[in-house]
């Protein structure tokens, strides 16, 4: 089986925005063997999308569309996959319904245009969109399939990860690959890669490492003829991964390392707070990105001036003056000042900078200093990003979590 | 003139890296007034990167390969041109003179198969490559041009800046285009295009939206004889737009939103503090992305339980228990509260319920009240949002900063 990709949007052509939805899908495809060959990107035109479309169906079994399914006269997706099908566009009332649900709470920016969204090709089934206005839609005609997807990340994202990645594990029933995701912290990729060389090397299964920000995900994916046994293969593997780098393997498949770090702190029944200077939230608004992490984390302060954090912190001014805000003795004095003012077991904190300007010979852009609070007190430690304003940040909240989640492995 | 993007690369297909090459070459081309229709993105396979160079050279004047010019035998984009042009390949001695150069003082690297890089068409002439071993090329036949760039980003973005641009520069002489972006914040896309549907359709200038969380782009594009004509030309259409939208239009180019907040505070000699409850830190992570936001930005307190609500910034226990943490009163006592706490003159407070649980009849999910402190005292807001709980978040802290410029506004 073989598919391709149309993404739609003339803002991908004009390099407005670039276009992660397709390798989203590019990533998955290979996952159910189904081979993928060409991709094309047109803008927003419909003549010019439906010639698209249909040389996409002449030489691939699916064609996935990206974008154009708002409710704007340049959204032209359902037309031009209706043209290309030679199939008609059909009003869904139950469509309607639910978009007219959606603007209840705000009929004043309901418009006319909304209703193009309730329209689809009539060989269609509607995906529910549970993040936006339009649904997405898988069309079956002749023996090909357009699946039709949003732009907008928040609704592409878990529509193919939902129902589009089960349609497609239906579709391709048989030959059956499993895969499993195993994540590692504190380690570089070319560390890992050194490490595990011969795995990466392998071809059944294969190992795929992806870097993230102060973390590495290895893909493990095994095809077989059953499930059962493509599992069976992953688990040999997984084992001399889990081996080689020991604890830095915080978690297997979509645990995140503050879903790792909210579970340890609930498992000891203790309570987190933060501190946070260069980072200015970051580190509470991630941690908090996870459903129900208010049973753990009670709360944060962003101390982003010198007297915020003697204020609210209680951070002596001899700290300050002797030895800066960015200096292990001030990440201490602020961890332990937040366990203080909001009466938690633990604590982290950060204190840097961030750059572009403020740094000194002494401490150069990228010094980090994260504090933490816990049982025995406060610790610190001295970080160097060598990264952008906003890589500084990204890196020191990581690398908040990193420590926290080790200080909380102790015991 | 016409110009089209072949890409070439299986990794690109597979999703192992995202094509930003290809997005840089469609920042360029509007900048020589070349239309930009279609892209292609093929694996490194000889017979279809032929095909996609065929479909390109029928419907295009240039295009533009990226990669599959290095020497191993994936690299195939060479032998694609020539076919495609109906050229052949020739050896080129300057070609092998230079990289024999390259490898003069690591002869160990050098293998045989670097001479595939002598190789080129015909019809080409080469591109110095200054940083890495493959030339690039362009082939000019039959009125057709094909201009090869490689695909390491260090390779790419110098070639295509220096001599591709010029290239461009002189087959264009003459057509320019001149655009610009207003920032609507407050108003949806489909009102925003409602109201100004005339620009939109118009065709020279063009308007374009683009729907970001909270507020709309619209890019402004005109295409004449000279720069300085096509600038002259985006002014009405800026004008009308601004007229449209009133106050609603928060900054031209790239100013963002939470600059344009600071700017109103430091015009003001203003300080604010934010206070947060179900963003966690993403209202001060934001605003403390800016450089230089120390000036007016003096700290936050995230107060995730309503312990630490009413601890850390005196939210009354009677409100807590009344009225709930989501509430009217409660988000005013908290924008006060943290105001107070930082001795700040202006505050926003965040209080909702990002879901997916908590929600209530009365209460659902996605409901937030943001508060506001400053002179003249507290007030607040309440706003719906149906999105998920990322979405939820995003749109509260965009609105938190809609609402704080709208009250620096009034003076």
């Amino acid at each position: 089986m073989t598919a391709e990709i149309v993404s739609v949007g003339t803002e991908i052509l004009l390099g407005q925005i670039v276009d992660t939805n397709a390798q989203q899908i590019g990533q998955l495809l290979p996952q159910f063997g189904i081979g993928h060959f060409w991709r094309q990107t047109v803008g927003d035109n419909l003549d010019r999308l439906t010639e698209a479309l249909r040389l996409a169906l002449s030489r691939s079994d699916i064609v996935f569309t990206i974008g154009g399914l708002g409710p704007t006269q340049d959204d032209l997706t359902r037309d031009g996959i209706a043209r290309a099908l030679d199939d008609e566009l059909i009003h869904d009332p139950e469509i309607e319904a639910h978009l007219r649900d959606l603007f209840r709470h705000r009929p004043e920016a309901w418009v006319g245009s909304q209703l193009r969204q309730a329209m689809r090709p009539r060989c269609s089934t509607p995906l529910p969109n549970p993040n936006g206005t339009a649904p997405g839609l898988i069309c079956e005609k002749g023996g090909k399939t357009v699946i039709a997807l949003p732009g907008p990340k928040g609704e592409f994202g878990p529509m193919l990860e939902g129902p589009v990645r089960d349609y497609l594990a239906r579709r391709t029933q048989g030959g059956a690959i499993a895969s499993r995701v195993l994540r590692v912290c504190g380690i570089g990729e070319a560390a890992i890669e050194d490490r595990i060389r011969h795995l990466i090397d392998g071809s059944n299964p294969t190992v795929a490492p992806y870097a993230k920000i102060g973390e590495v995900h290895l893909r493990v994916t095994a095809f077989a003829a059953s499930r059962e046994e493509a599992e069976r293969m992953l688990e040999p593997v997984a084992r001399e991964i889990r081996e080689a780098f020991g604890p830095a393997v915080y978690a297997e498949g979509s645990q995140t390392l503050e879903e790792v770090v909210l579970d340890l702190l609930r498992g000891r029944r203790a309570t987190l707070a933060v501190a946070e200077s260069c980072t200015g939230g970051g580190l509470g608004h991630r941690i908090t990105a996870v459903p129900g992490s208010s049973d753990a984390f009670v709360g944060g302060l962003v101390t982003y001036s010198n007297e915020a954090k003697a204020r609210l912190l209680g951070v002596p001014e001899s700290v300050l003056s002797e030895h800066g805000a960015v200096s292990s003795q001030c990440a201490e004095a602020m961890a332990a000042g937040a366990a203080r003012a909001l009466s938690a077991d633990y604590a982290v904190s950060i204190t840097g900078i961030a750059g572009p300007a403020g740094g000194t010979e002494e401490k150069p852009v990228g010094t980090v200093w994260i504090g933490s609070y816990g049982p025995g007190g406060a610790r610190s430690a001295r970080f160097l990003f060598r990264n952008s304003r906003q890589g500084v940040r990204e890196r020191a909240v990581q690398q908040a979590l990193i420590l926290l989640r080790e200080r909380l492995l102790e015991g």
